[in-house]
């Protein structure tokens, strides 16, 4: 801590397609001296997400570090509210360091039952948006049909543990047969489709004898494509992600006539949507995670010049689970 | 009506592509002598829709009449309810006469100062589809932004037209200039845009600088496309039909993504979800026409075997307003 230097990964290209090593640069940035009202952050934890990829296209500036959930701890503080020692939540991540006002910072007591991490992806944004996105935006029902997408990932594994704790039939597709393996026997969904070695689209045919009513679209293109065609009346599709057309390609659906007759709603969303919800959703889930009726899966990598490595291989599916980047301890 | 025969349309080749004459074939069949309880009813209108189009694919069987809205009048009865000369809607078209228990069946009693044939689009299935489709599913108000497909059709031209009443900026596609120049100077919205002589995606961008709150889509595919790159944050898309892939292709949509951060709700639905707005609506609507806020055109055919003709027609546009098939007078 003795030299005021922060390091960062800064954009430094707009990828074409996948990204690329080269899209990124790990910069020095010197930090100023606390002033009156200012504290000093260490990064613990940061998180690579699919939704970074759009941004790294439209959001991110070039020559700037590009920002992501983290968590850190106050390593000297000038400010009335955060105390050297306390842990604290933020936007700030790709960055080892940082100086803050405050603003955008949330103080983090984490439940001494459970790793600091979970408060990354279970109890953070990622188990946020399944729990918004299937129960608010999907208005999911007990019982009901329900297909999750990329449903070993951080997002889709929580969103299918959910719709199982209400009572669904739960299908979840995965690109492989470790992760399908997990979601069967660990998180107790009903079917897990490999759709790299499944055709889409019979599969979630023959996974789903009653329609699907609730689809969790974290995929896009021939996943969505696949689950209009089993809609039931009524049904709702919560589009979290669109992770086939990230890259390019645009994932065309070609079945959304699909929706006319069944009177299917699709509804975007962010987890702002429903920040009404995050009180009950921090109870519930930390309820869940020490009972271990929700499990989870971590892909941990370590320092920040694997950053950029961890959030390019979330488009070839390296992940089990959260992919997280380790920056201290 | 010496003769007990009902000229029929009937169905005998499910369409490739767009419909074709020969898919289609008239037929005489007997009726029988009215029994206790039942009615003969000579229909005056029929429609034709393009909703019908997908229903030849699924939905209308082989070998049978095909159904459609209808008004008729009761040229005899041994019916409790309807009398000798009442007019009657029902969902019975594609034929001059049928005998009917009286199910399905309402008494229709016009307005004095209103053509009959406006109880088939303006005060009918269109006309509602296109006030229920705008303010209950798109959620309208005041003063918004709106994008309109097909905008001098059936539906298109009510939706455009109630938009307007409400105060908002109104933009339409339709396939002519004939048809662009009603849309402007009689029904008053804001741009007509025609797609076969401008690119939709960047005559819609060009026409629409304050973006788009609510699109009625009655095409999907490209237009669908443009539009969704124009959508404001918590736009909405009220998906009435999908023409543009009714008669194969698919109609494939590339720019689904957009939902996401801009949380865009697309809803497919037909009138059946909003019955409760009908009384609501046959008062307004019935107010509007008779003050001249809402205008019309019809392009009328006559003779029950001008009916496959006319519905074919609605695929290159050979409508200007509602297409409608006079089969008495």
């Amino acid at each position: 801590m003795s030299r005021a230097a922060s390091r960062q990964v800064h954009l430094v290209r707009r990828p074409e397609g996948v990204p690329q090593p080269d899209d990124f640069a790990l910069v020095e940035a010197p930090l100023p001296e606390l002033a009156e009202g200012e504290l000093l952050v260490e990064n613990l934890w940061m998180s690579v997400d699919p939704y970074m990829r759009p941004r790294m296209t439209a959001g991110f500036e070039l020559g700037e570090a590009l920002s992501g959930g983290a968590i850190g701890r106050v390593v000297s503080s000038r400010h009335a509210v955060f105390r050297e020692g306390d842990l604290v939540r933020s936007g700030l991540g790709f960055r080892d360091r940082f100086v803050s006002d405050g603003r955008g910072l949330q103080t983090l007591k984490p439940d001494p039952d459970l790793p600091l991490s979970v408060y990354l992806h279970a109890l953070g944004g990622t188990g946020f948006t399944a729990y918004g996105g299937l129960l608010e935006i999907g208005k999911l029902k007990d019982g009901e049909q329900v297909f999750v997408s990329t449903a070993a990932g951080a997002v889709g594994s929580v969103a299918a543990q959910i719709a199982k704790l209400k009572g669904c039939y739960v299908v979840g597709s995965t690109g492989s047969d470790d992760k399908c393996d997990w979601l069967v026997n660990q998180a107790g969904i009903d079917v897990a489709i490999n759709y790299k070695t499944h055709p889409i689209r019979q599969a979630v045919a023959s996974a789903t004898p009653r329609g699907i009513d609730v689809y969790f679209d974290n995929v896009g293109g021939e996943h969505l494509d696949a689950a209009l065609r089993r809609m039931n009346m009524l049904g709702r599709i919560a589009v979290c992600g669109m992770i086939s057309g990230y890259n390019g390609g645009g994932a065309p659906v070609s079945e959304l006539a699909n929706i006319i007759y069944g009177r299917v709603t699709l509804r975007g969303f962010v987890a702002a949507d429903f920040m009404g919800a995050h009180e009950r959703f921090l109870a519930e889930m930390t309820g869940w995670l020490k009972s271990g009726r929700i499990k989870y899966q971590e892909t941990v990598v370590d320092g920040l010049d694997q950053a950029p490595g961890a959030l390019i291989g979330l488009f070839s599916g390296a992940n089990s689970g959260k992919m997280l980047v380790r920056l201290a301890k």
